[in-house]
């Protein structure tokens, strides 16, 4: 095995699990936290459309283009500090600024809270004078799966769809069919289908587990820009990528999947001591530059 | 649709359809060499330890890499004729010479008859001095799955990888599970599961369906290179490549799977009149240049 996986695995192994919400939330951001940020990343804190969120830039970012970035957590935990380094890092291989938000949470904030913000950050984005194609949403796990969602939350309120998306490791399906949570429950160090069981149960509320704003494997995205996809081989949200793949594939969206040997649940937030982290990243980037070139 | 692959479905549909082996080999033959070969390509035929095959190379082609080519056709139809422009342009936007290989085919020669073909070329290029990771092998369909199939019988020989492999519309399950065949019956203009039936009994003979060399979806993968997997939206073949993907990544293997939208079975082979199949040239080339690259 990679030995750099291999250290961040027994790391995790190693680290405490809470059992409630808002110790898993502190948690998060302090891990988030300690990995620490570059030191020529500008953060400019925001309200974009009455929803918190931040800028992040790198000396080499553009102006007229962005990255709106939907962090990870199940829809219950993560927040800007928990992603901050990654969101910055995304953009800084994209060659734009991020604009990071700070969705509302559930179980206190359920479905559609999180759709409901990302359309209002999108907008505030468009309204600045922002040309649609110029953006890429971005997000992992919950977050990848948010940026689905979101694009047909778009669709259904008839306004245009951004350049490009790209999903980190996205959960997509609130009900876990996935093979995957079977076959990959043994080499899966951070993600079990009761967490994604517990994580639904506290998004959904009383809404339908197949809403495709939630689930988007069941949305039509027929007029959806560009996806790259990006999960690890041992997660068991493997499947989630597939069926998204192939759902948009079916759907006539130009789809990229990539799977990553050995990598874990969103193995770029590590990319400060993880090679593949890195190299991820710089894919994901070279993606978006080129979805978003010309316009 | 795009009017590009609209017109190319026309043709097809309007094309006469052999039922005799022979009459469908002369019509692969007559419609490969009808998309022309550009100009600038040199063609210089040889004996692969034992195999007809032909060099293909274009201006700037690196002399110390190549791509070891394997037409598609069933096992059963395809020559160096029917492919020479796809296996010369592959080349030329990977900047490496191509080698193309006349394997034998079906029902004449049975599995593994093209595996061992193929084998056989492989160790051509080794005893020529060519590196190994200097080495892509690539194909289309049937060659698509025999890409994997024979870097599965390499393994078994004991012989190292090569750099990566290329895999354009591949089939590789001989039992037609994929839900594909029934989803996208009505898509695809040229492949239905009795053609695939019919070839797979050709080209079996006694065989086990589930052999890893003729299905490598059945295969032990991990070892392998990185693969890159290109398939059309509307193929029948889809969940073949799905199922590749899904079992490579399993099996620690880096796999990028894309989806193109509208596209149809190897549609690369329209390039001289298809932006669609010049652009998925171009981004299989660019795979070979990193995966090959500093070699």
């Amino acid at each position: 095995m990679d030995p750099e996986i291999a250290r961040i695995r027994e790391a995790i192994a190693a680290r405490p699990r809470a059992a409630e919400i808002a110790q898993m939330r502190i948690d998060a951001d302090a891990r988030g936290k300690n990995l620490g940020l570059a030191k020529d990343v500008t953060v400019t804190p925001v309200v974009a459309n009455g929803v918190p969120a931040e800028w992040t830039s790198t000396p080499d970012a553009g102006q007229d283009k962005a990255i709106l970035y939907l962090h990870g957590g199940g829809y219950v935990i993560g927040s800007l500090d928990s992603h901050r380094h990654l969101a910055a890092e995304a953009g800084r291989q994209a060659g734009t600024r991020t604009l990071a938000l700070h969705y509302r949470l559930a179980p206190e904030h359920p479905f559609p809270a999180p759709v409901e913000d990302t359309v209002a950050a999108y907008r505030y984005l468009l309204d600045s004078g922002m040309k649609p194609k110029n953006i890429c949403i971005a997000g992992d796990s919950a977050g990848g799966g948010l940026v689905v969602g979101a694009m047909l939350a778009l669709k259904q309120a008839g306004l245009p769809q951004p350049g490009c998306g790209w999903c980190i490791s996205p959960w997509v399906d609130m009900e876990a069919t996935g093979k995957s949570f079977t076959d990959r429950a043994d080499t899966d160090p951070t993600v079990q289908r009761a967490t994604i069981e517990m994580m639904a149960k506290w998004y959904l509320g009383d809404a339908d587990p197949k809403h495709p704003h939630a689930s988007p494997i069941h949305g039509d995205l027929r007029g959806l820009p560009p996806l790259l996809i990006q999960v690890g081989s041992v997660e068991t949200l493997l499947d989630d990528s597939i069926a998204l793949a192939r759902k948009a594939g079916i759907d006539e969206v130009p789809v990229d999947l990539q799977i990553w040997p050995e990598m874990i649940h969103i193995w770029h937030i590590f990319f400060p001591m993880l090679t593949a982290g890195r190299r991820a990243l710089a894919s994901g980037g070279a993606f978006v530059r080129t979805a978003l070139r010309g316009n």
